[in-house]
């Protein structure tokens, strides 16, 4: 099944963590998502660029709902022109399929409708 | 005329910065901002912390309607539980009386009403 149908599991400490090699293969899926570490900890990282302030706080309302319906939640730094998205499973300390499907989610809520 | 009566004038690269001991003097006026430094440059931060990740979507909404109305916009910094707010003046290098007019109606945003 695509990540961006499925769905995210509860986070817990024992929610498996992926590999780097994983994530890198796993980001192939993804569009503009990048690997990085924070504190010894690995996560997923995405920058949005705008024009202005408030195309980046729709977006993060979009990002929001998204969140809340999933239950799993990112690190959002927001400036006028951009928007990062940070994705790591905090429970878990690194990277989940939980993270990977929250990403399919923002992106294919982002990409243009056909 | 209270801070948080004034308004915010353009923000150019002539625009006064304030020194370390101007910034701590016009702080006592405020609620819970702190002098911070990022990358060298002056700037003042805020942290509100919550129950969840809403009612941080919510305050990033209440203060964009701030920032947009003033033409001064802060640097936010959103995670489940918290938002950091971050003001400084990019254009002039340092904190300037904009930031602080801003702080102020965001604290005054947040106040309860009597």
């Amino acid at each position: 099944m695509r990540l961006a149908d499925r769905h995210c599991d509860k986070c817990t400490p024992e929610t498996p963590t992926l590999s780097e090699p994983e994530i890198a293969e796993q980001l192939r899926q993804l569009d503009g998502w990048q690997p990085a570490k924070s504190d010894g900890h690995a996560l997923i990282t995405k920058t949005f660029r705008f024009k202005g302030f408030m195309p980046g706080v729709d977006l993060v309302n979009r990002i929001a709902a998204l969140a809340e319906s999933e239950g799993h939640h990112p690190d959002l730094k927001l400036t006028y022109g951009s928007l990062i998205v940070d994705l790591t499973t905090h429970a878990a300390g690194g990277v989940t399929e939980n993270d990977l499907i929250l990403a399919a989610k923002i992106d294919e809520d982002q990409a243009p409708k056909s």
